[in-house]
């Protein structure tokens, strides 16, 4: 569908490439065609590698060819690390030889005072459909194809947002945080220059991608913001997509200018149009991913209503004042519930409302308490704190997720091994596990304001 | 100074106690008072340490006393695991006995019904002049005395800042970050029923506590609203307070009542008198943290600008946009600096503005940049990002550290190993280290905003 969308050719083949050529391919670890030959094998790819290079016979044990011309196969996608002035001329030849994709990892571009370079590029994806994506970027990596098109060193596993970044560096960031975390991407893709693909084309791309749940993005401006707010119009009721747009000061926006040469425009126009189309904008880098975490992996809230059980009284009040300043609800509890609540043999000292603060406690006292209050229709989303490490934590919200009705968020609050070893075995079981109270509150209603208004026609 | 000023007994004798008592010491593992008393000697306490237990003759190692008279020395404090319905009398005996403070663990008073109970120590205390902390806590680390009177799990390492707290799961989040950061504490009191001893007077100590750089506080309500306003009055310009005040919506005030039984009172009330006084209120559990990690560790910046050096032009930019909404100042770099930066060796798409940006950069660029950017009187903050992971960077931060004329903050963005090992070696290095430019860029406002108002009259 995206595809039909795009005359200029398609993404499909760029990510889901079945052959990849490296062109600069190179012996020397140091070097960027180095790193990211090491990268395409280590990730796992499947398909054909053809290095590229005219001086050696052999590179991290792959046959190399001395151009695209000799390689014996059709390739999908060109990785491109050689310098600037070469590129034109390897992209025309990759034209001619049917390919297509290009991911330009090569600086010295518009960057570097050679627009002139850069226009030889853009005008070669007008002509002939190669969809580009760079130059000066980290590259690509789509995980259900095992390509780890990139030169980077965060670790990377698999999960399900799809991360679009006008920087490399934040890019990795996400995609690092969600590897400690045990939560993963589908995608990673450092925009770089954007000659060819852009922000819009890739958010198109991913809104179909069936492994692809959320999108994270991060944007200084929008290349072509027609085309942009035709796309979200499209997607963002459908698939969650949450934004980080930089530039929303003056100091921001003449950074943005220098960086990435985007037009920033208006802060309070961009808020607009996202709240017209249902795009999540998010403060903050942390934002951005907590959101996009409870968006993937919350399963969808019926409604606004909030349930905190806490073993800490004080982690509760955070999370009730957190969770009322996003327009969650935090109902008091029906004292038939109460009642109930009260002939379980829970701590002495438990407060029985919400939150429900069952104070020193083991993970059974919080399975206990959860199969009862989900006999009762009280709340959409469990949001369960836990705090002084408690043992066995992981085991009781992997049950209870798969067992209730309502949908279930954790936050893991700091402390000693138990929280360590448990935040990820959580996260792994599809449940989003969050460090603080307030960011779990925050992530649930994005969750929330975005299920709500997507189930509207 | 503190002590003169409270006519009922100062915190001196209890947090500085040179021998303790622990009432009700246990053989039993699980029990508080086992954890409790291996608490103190696993931490290290110098002074005597005094097991009483009538049933056996010696656990952990230690003696123990069948009653308080029957120790051999002098007891400055005692630590209380026995239940509720003991307490009044085994403290009226220490009052007989001369000690001077009382850490009271035991549940089982106001917060299970038991007011009568409460009201017993309170008076104790109003005849005696013995301090209680408690009763319903989870104790005290006072870490200048090796003093671990607590019963809780995670990692506690020795730092600059007090924790003063109405939650117990709340200060030992605190207490775990700031260990896994090499970062560190010098106290943590969990305030308990704050039958006697408030968060005032706890407050009030700190603030003269030679070890204490700064205090970070967590409340529901206060005690007393004219002796804490009393108190933040005399110290909050003198020390940098933290406070985290839950509460701040309806059903927040509900659950505090609950929880504490506090008082919340309006919260723009609570805003307008700690910005009278100097106090940094934060808005959550992480910038609680932040704050008092800058407030600490900062070196006083002299003013309100900022120079940002980023790896990652995008984190840069994030930076530029939180400085300026939290009243920084982002100053543009004079035209003679830029040339002579441009004369660096420093990488060839290195963006020469505010935020510096080196681009894909070695440490030793941060170094060459600083040296000559520190010559220029630009900005009163360097504000360094390290994007994807920099070998070096810890060795490059805590050299310009010590030779440069400004105030140094890290941002170190999630990536690979070399991120996860350097953020606590900057941290330990006394240069405070933030894992997002955000957060770095609000932790710099909350220093230059108290430090620019301590120093006026």
């Amino acid at each position: 569908m995206g595809d039909s969308e795009n005359p200029r050719g398609c993404l499909h083949r760029l990510f889901s490439a079945r052959s990849v050529a490296v062109i600069g391919a190179s012996r020397n670890p140091e070097k960027v065609g180095h790193i990211v030959l090491a990268s395409i094998i280590n990730g796992g790819f499947v398909g054909d590698v053809y290095p590229i290079n005219p001086k050696v016979d052999e590179i991290l044990g792959l046959r190399t060819y001395p151009s695209l011309g000799n390689v014996p196969g059709d390739v999908d996608l060109v990785v491109v690390a050689i310098p600037a002035p070469y590129v034109p001329d390897v992209l025309q030849e990759a034209v001619d030889q049917g390919v297509g994709g290009a991911v330009v990892l090569s600086g010295g571009f518009r960057e570097a005072g050679r627009a002139d370079l850069e226009e030889q590029l853009a005008e070669i994806a007008r002509s002939s459909g190669l969809r580009i994506v760079g130059p000066n970027c980290q590259g690509v990596n789509y995980l259900p194809n095992k390509l780890f098109a990139s030169f980077w060193f965060p670790p990377v596993m698999p999960g399900p947002v799809a991360v679009v970044s006008q920087s490399g560096t934040v890019a990795a960031t996400l995609a690092g945080w969600a590897a400690d975390e045990n939560f993963g991407v589908s995608a990673t893709v450092c925009l770089g220059n954007q000659v060819d693909v852009s922000e819009t084309d890739t958010i198109s791309f991913f809104a179909d991608d069936p492994e692809t749940r959320a999108m994270a993005c991060y944007l200084e401006g929008a290349k072509d913001g027609r085309g942009f707010i035709d796309v979200i119009k499209r997607v963002a009721s459908k698939k969650p997509l949450v934004i980080l747009k930089s530039g929303r000061t003056a100091g921001g926006q003449r950074a943005a200018a220098s960086h990435t040469r985007s037009l920033a425009g208006s802060d309070a126009v961009f808020d607009a149009v996202c709240r017209q189309f249902g795009v999540v904008r998010a403060p903050d880098l942390e934002s951005l991913y907590d959101s996009a975490k409870a968006l993937s992996t919350l399963s969808p809230p019926r409604g606004n209503r909030v349930l905190i059980v806490s073993s800490s009284g004080g982690a509760g009040i955070l999370a009730v004042d957190e969770a009322e300043r996003h327009g969650l609800t935090v109902p008091r509890l029906p004292s038939t519930l109460v009642e109930e609540l009260q002939g379980l043999d829970l701590p002495r000292n438990a407060v029985y409302a919400n939150p429900l603060d069952l104070t020193f406690c083991s993970a059974a006292d919080f399975a206990a308490a959860l199969s009862v209050v989900d006999c009762y229709d009280v709340a959409d989303v469990y949001l369960l704190i836990f705090g002084d490490p408690i043992q066995g934590a992981a085991e009781v919200v992997k049950k209870v997720g798969a067992s209730i009705r309502s949908s279930v968020a954790v936050a893991f609050l700091g402390g000693g091994e138990v929280e360590k070893a448990d935040r990820p075995r959580i996260q792994a079981a599809g449940i989003p596990v969050f460090p603080t109270p307030e960011r779990a509150a925050r992530g649930i209603a994005a969750a929330v304001q975005w299920f709500s208004r997507s189930v509207k026609p």
